[in-house]
């Protein structure tokens, strides 16, 4: 007989990159997010979800002379041949929105949003091309008291999510310092310029002495590599050095260093005090250095940003996939930015604000042990007469209507074994079974499957008499002693 | 002097058919959210949050014959020129994480998923091509017992969400009831079968004598259209009628009704007979017929499903756009299929489910007024005193350390008329001020916004004398006196 051939079935699998997410590690998620929302709310920021898809042209994602976006998005063409793609982040939407609807939003702004974002980017361990963002910004106020906000809010959220005081810092930098070491250097030549701010941004790996080397002659890089130098004299290259290193003992000293760095420029003295205002405004409301500090080694962001720029640290220490000990790192950052909507309007409207990368955040609480734990599973009715499932559904209804997370068993309920399995696979602290016998006699039997499994693992003969992990009560009492039961794990 | 042409400005606008959500929009669907999740989580339910983007196979999508997706569906192609696209529903990425994750999973699996899905379909008014949905299924259960737990899971949920009890109905009815019906007509022709499930599916508009017609030699429609029948005899046709019509005073009648009209087929006969056992359940939980019912004339999805459905509609009655009363209809809606799985692993197997219009859920809430009051803002403190920035930040921080919504007004303070403005936009409740004058005889000034609104109004002379909307209390009290107004107000 001929074999009917038969079309493929498709692969059950996600698309590269991408993944799913079970259980805890959603409600975890969403909880934190709603902690997060609370500080937000607090502070007067108002949520906005701005649509997942964008036009391309809204999100500046055009190479000059090419047909299609930029890589780094996924991106297609609508019915009208017009490109567009999913946010890669929540700054771009919020320029959007902001041009939009400026008539009909406050000026300032304050808006809270929290999403995935997607990439367009190769994914690798741990990198995804959807991840969760949570921004804060403000739109429109031009005074650094904004940025100073900013900060604290962030503290709070930190501290609000489960990193207590202590395990974190808040470090603030400011473009404008850099911009005027810059101006000081004399360095006229734009290239030579942005070789600067590239070096810079490599200090947080190579340290001072690689800066040094890296704006002078050139470096040999871990592999053996020579990496070309800047060119720079040692003299040329002391201001930038300066301003990396001059982080005091207070906020006082750390700006005066500041001040010898960045010579006679007007621009670096307006970044001095504009960093010396936002120290003075967080000392006002409390946040003193052992949450939120002056620190001009912070370079990240550094070339994006115009104005302050703000990271959270956290300070503890885990260990890496080596087993080595290393700092959790950054886990926030953010900063101001002014000419986003003025790609839309022509006109520069000031805007700061912070992201939170809200899954390192998680990753952090559970490096810590401060949620993770095993989630509880329902209470699993079992089924031994299939012919009363009413029975068992009026019993899980009592459950649930007294509080207590359950379900009844719904597979093929013929092998009891393959239920107890099931309970267990649930993480189930209680399976609740009624047979005929207790049916006739109006009781029920209460396994407890937390203390079964603890005195199966470590019981004595003797401590197995005494605490027996199964108990027979009278059906009516049933919902009391499921309570009394949990309350015990809870 | 000629004019430098410039690059043409991006336009600030959502794609079409996208929108964005703005405060207490993104606020009450977020708690209802989480208010589902709760009920589902009770019922033993796990989350689950699948990606965003699936393959175009897993998601079976491709037409035959056609070398790109499925309209309906946002697709493009990844690195690999493989086809990829954002799901349409949360039903797809079931079938495809069940059967890629299947072996850590428990059997039966109870998953609910909350989130945003995409359709490539022509927008329009209050249609939009990026919604809401919220699923709970369960995957694995042959049992009409897992049915009877989606029905009163639903009940439940619409309750907690604000619906009470006599707002709602959920009506079930059964596909294998209809097969029944069809068996005993003795339709040998597919083309005819399927004629008359598409004229079922017309019952909800036509009602009983348009079903008629539409059987048997056709009819006019509203427009003047002649609509050709199916071309069956009244006799042929009374088995379908009967199905449709065959709802009784209570459970019983319905159930002897439908046994007549499905005559001696076995199919049929099994149909009612997972009613009457749903009908059981349900009573044994005491859900009564108040809240969920057994109704033939529940026609949407017949076509989809394979066994029970399930519809849950809001009885009361609003004003349509044209001032006309109807009933707000359907907010959710589910049932039984058995084959989603099959085509990744080409074994059936059985699932039930729901899906929640979450956004017409709101829209009923609104409706109702039980939720869209206008928000209250945070309280603003002005800034009379530039200089002094760093006071109004300790005001703000010590309202929100009392659990107050709070923010300073971060804009250009000159004009003192255009903070009050500010205030009005953001429905901030209150208003503190504090000018050079206060601060040396140590008092603030507290300005309550809603009274002095309401005044404005409505009051007379001697009224507005008696209740003064502005306050004069010592700095220590501030904090005390905020709390005192807005428990006003709460």
């Amino acid at each position: 007989m001929a074999k009917v051939k038969k079309a493929p079935r498709p692969k059950a699998q996600t698309p590269k990159g991408f993944r799913d997410y079970f259980g805890t590690e959603v409600t975890e998620r969403a909880h934190m997010l709603s902690q997060i929302a609370g500080v937000y709310h607090r502070y007067g920021f108002d949520a906005l979800e701005s649509s997942a898809v964008e036009t391309v042209e809204a999100l500046g994602k055009f190479l000059p002379d090419v047909d299609r976006p930029n890589e780094g998005v996924f991106a297609w063409q609508d019915e009208d041949e017009d490109w567009v793609a999913l946010r890669y982040d929540l700054t771009a939407p919020l320029a959007r929105v902001y041009a939009q609807h400026r008539n009909d939003l406050p000026t300032p702004y304050r808006r809270y949003a929290m999403g995935p974002v997607w990439r367009n980017e190769k994914p690798g361990p741990g990198r995804y091309r959807q991840f969760y963002q949570c921004d804060a910004d403000t739109v429109g106020a031009p005074s650094v008291a904004a940025d100073a906000e900013i900060c604290a809010m962030l503290s709070d959220t930190l501290e609000v999510v489960g990193i207590p005081r202590g395990d974190y810092l808040v470090r603030v930098n400011n473009r404008k310092v850099l911009n005027g070491v810059l101006e000081t250097m004399g360095l006229s030549d734009d290239a030579q310029r942005d070789a600067v701010l590239r070096t810079i941004d490599k200090f947080d790996k190579v340290g001072e002495a690689g800066v040094r080397e890296l704006l002078g002659k050139g470096r040999l890089d871990a592999s053996g590599a020579f990496i070309d130098g800047v060119g720079l004299s040692d003299d040329q290259a002391a201001p930038v050095v300066a301003f990396l290193t001059s982080k005091g003992s207070d906020a006082a000293k750390t700006l005066a260093n500041l001040r010898d760095a960045i010579g006679a420029s007007a621009v670096g003295a307006e970044g001095v005090g504009e960093l010396e205002t936002i120290a003075e405004l967080l000392d006002a409301q409390g946040y003193g250095t052992d949450r939120i500090e002056i620190d001009p080694s912070v370079v990240r962001g550094l070339g994006y940003y115009t104005g302050p720029v703000f990271e959270a640290e956290l300070t503890f220490e885990i260990l890496d996939e080596k087993g080595r000990k290393r700092q959790f790192g950054s886990v926030a950052g953010g900063g101001r930015y002014d000419d986003l909507v003025k790609r839309f309007t022509g006109q520069a409207v000031p805007a700061t604000g912070v992201s939170i990368g809200v899954d390192r955040l998680l990753a952090a609480l559970r490096e810590k042990g401060r949620i993770g734990s095993t989630a509880q599973g329902p209470v699993v009715v079992t089924v031994m007469d299939r012919d009363r499932m009413a029975d068992y559904q009026a019993i899980v209804a009592e459950l649930r209507n007294g509080g207590i997370r359950a379900e009844v068993y719904l597979g093929n309920p013929k092998n009891f074994g393959n239920q107890l399995k099931y309970a267990d696979k649930r993480q189930s602290p209680i399976a609740i079974i009624e047979g005929g016998e207790e049916k006739a006699n109006g009781i029920v039997q209460i396994k407890d499957l937390i203390l079964g499994a603890k005195l199966a693992q470590e019981a004595t003969l003797e401590e197995w008499k005494e605490r027996p992990s199964q108990y027979e009560v009278p059906r009516g009492e049933l919902v009391a002693k499921v309570r009394e039961i949990l309350g015990l794990y809870e």
